[in-house]
């Protein structure tokens, strides 16, 4: 484990500063390429995600970068060091946008790493150890695929994280092909992803350090533009619910004889929320969220008895046993309600994330990063996945770096101020400089 | 008010039975005519209606009937009687089906009133009294128009019970028209409507019995094939309600920030099942549904808090004071749903249709023919709306027969029997016969 210790570089924090006008005119040129409507969207292994690719490759290079392409499509721009025989770094996050989201979930870490990587070479800085800047594939994974998935596909293609079959399973929401195809057409490799080992070996990297908007509004409501990631919430998912009752006259039908999917729906939901409020109580970190909850668009009617309803279940917490114990009490009370209620619940796939722990040290590294920048910083959970997460599943050091952002992600409303982003970018630079440049 | 009692006519009884096989294929005649998937599709001032319409007529001209077709649309089928002075008899039904629905709900009772006319005309009996066979449009209004409207657009237009602006405030859901552009379309007289005194004025008619299959298990369960109908369910509707919430990430986003649309909406329903469940056991008359419960299609998602809901809520019973309770208390509980978690609702426009008691002579006239008839006959309330109710509301006494049925309307499975239709229209038969055989 490296030295961890900061060593701040007024020239390389001076450098980051003067890199602001860049900044700015870099977001503006992935907005204006990926623009739909209010948002910006950049579909994963598709025209939009590609753009953004394009744009950043073009500036490692014109930056003298190595850029190259791995086999599941991930950009990687290599900054080199003096000595090419030590594990290098790595810096960056996620091109891809959910439709119609915000410009910046993502990019900023992308775009971060190239402007500490840029404000290096302003400095005249050579690292003693490579900083490589990537732009992952897929991280939105939950937007753009369906099927069988554990999400992240870029980065945990690159790292070896994989699922057996998951290429195929795997189906992209916008043309139903696997993620196979989609890495196929688009001129990557999966093949190689599948045969051969790891293209992220532990061995080859000290760590990873990604900036990223906070998705949450904690920053916003604390006052503080910087956020230091402590982990990231395991989830556990149900992608696919569905709940099968009996479609029947609303008017004619008494009671008993009713099999209602909407009653049936909303009794499992407001149960969760009579467990999440007892845990809250307890002290324990949990969020409980049911995205989507819809009757039947062709079948549905004023009416009609409800007989089916689609949902979905995302339960996170930092804590396994909180949830082991909300699976088990979503399974008892699907239970309880299919024998009130004469209805079948489907909860399968059952998809289970634990939650990620970043390198305490690297934690450390960064808080005390920001500490000697004179810039406010709070430690904090992250409650949404990230491609960290997959470096710390894989036994790379991994840690975060949060910024604080008005309105949430995932929307067009996404409101970093760059003055943040700036404030979080010095701390990035920083610290990966007081990594890297030495042995 | 005519004498109720109730004469049986051998003759006339044994020439409906002697009718099976004819009302077997007009059956069948109807389904294939718009046969849809698994069920057959009757759209209200569309193809598939004019096609059942144009066969009915067919036959009713075939047996010899004046056929007209009113400004609305409706066909009426004139069975003259020695003494066209007299107020005239109705009875019909509706020829529309809700979409990819049975092929009994609401043709069953036309072909009913068609097959006692032939009865008496193979009977060689001719009543005193005019007997007025009536297919009416767009009885299933609640399927095929959205907009203000109060439904049973077709009988209510005849009865001149349209509210103000109903015409342009009832649009087709298959053409995004107003009812009076498709009325106008379809070669009607929307004018003649608005201008006009009633087309039916209670004036000029003695009563009206609908024969329908029930849209409920209860005939089924009870092992009864005929149902005398005392009254229909008045319904308190929300047509398009909507919760708003705000959309934020679903794994950053602590529970004191969130504003979500799904848990507000299922607080809601399960605030209706206690209340419901409250007056049941109080022995109210009550159903409860919502038919439809809806995240936006293109922005829910898994990991998104959901800042919308679409939803309708369909409330019935035959008491008014039930009601105007649940509307109250509906309210109440939105009101405060709102003030919990920082939702808003839209519960308007709130449609209010009162219930609608069938005239109690003519449902003891029912009774009696029944039980004259040996055949096995419960007394029962309605749930579903139908034209009935709407002569009910004009001032003419109605009734209705309902028969046995074993999977709900409004669906392909639709299971009536054809020997229990035969008993249920040897009772319309020979009580209209009652009626309107003497002066």
């Amino acid at each position: 484990m490296p030295d961890l210790a900061f060593r701040p570089s007024p020239a390389l924090d001076a450098a980051v500063i003067a890199r602001e006008a860049f900044v700015a005119s870099v977001f503006e040129a992935l907005r204006a390429e990926s623009a739909d409507g209010p948002g910006v969207t950049r579909t994963s292994y598709m025209a939009g995600e590609q753009r953004a690719h394009d744009r950043i490759a073009e500036l490692a290079r014109g930056l003298g970068l190595a850029v190259s392409v791995d086999a599941a499509g991930n950009l990687a721009a290599r900054f080199s060091g003096r000595r090419r025989d030590l594990p290098a770094w790595i810096t960056g996050s996620h091109l891809d946008s959910v439709h119609i989201g915000g410009n910046f979930d993502g990019a900023a870490g992308v775009i971060a790493g190239l402007t500490a990587i840029a404000a290096m070479i302003d400095a005249g800085l050579q690292p003693e150890r490579d900083i490589v800047l990537m732009a992952f594939r897929a991280e939105e994974s939950s937007s753009w695929f369906v099927g069988r998935h554990g999400g992240h596909l870029g980065s945990r293609a690159a790292l070896g994280l994989l699922w057996e079959g998951e290429l195929d399973s795997a189906i992209h929401v916008a043309t139903g092909r696997s993620l196979r195809a989609m890495m196929t057409e688009a001129g990557f490799d999966p093949a190689r992803i599948e045969a051969g080992p790891p293209i992220l070996r532990p061995v080859d990297y000290a760590g990873y350090v990604e900036l990223h908007i906070e998705q949450g509004p904690i920053l916003e409501n604390r006052d503080v533009p910087v956020g230091i990631v402590t982990g990231i919430r395991g989830a556990y998912r149900v992608r696919n619910g569905r709940v099968r009752g009996a479609y029947s006259h609303s008017g004619a039908v008494p009671h008993e004889y009713r099999q209602d999917a909407v009653f049936a729906m909303s009794d499992l939901v407001m149960a969760l929320d009579g467990e999440w409020a007892r845990r809250r109580a307890a002290g324990e970190d949990l969020v409980v969220t049911v995205g989507r909850f819809a009757t039947e668009a062709d079948r549905a009617a004023l009416t009609k008895v409800p007989g089916q309803v689609d949902f979905t279940i995302d339960i996170r917490s930092q804590s396994r046993d909180t949830l082991d114990g909300m699976e088990a009490f979503l399974r008892g009370q699907a239970a309880r309600i299919e024998a009130e209620r004469g209805v079948a619940f489907t909860l399968e796939p059952f998809d289970r994330s634990s939650p990620s722990p970043m390198a305490p040290a690297l934690v450390a590294a960064l808080e005390a990063g920001a500490d000697g920048l004179g810039i406010a910083r709070l430690t904090m959970a992250s409650g949404g996945g990230h491609d960290a997460q997959d470096f710390a599943d894989a036994g790379i050091p991994a840690a975060m770096i949060f910024v604080r952002n008005d309105k949430g992600s995932h929307n067009p409303d996404e409101a970093m101020e760059i003055a943040d982003f700036m404030q979080a970018t010095r701390v990035l630079a920083n610290v990966l400089w007081a990594q890297a440049g030495k042995a």
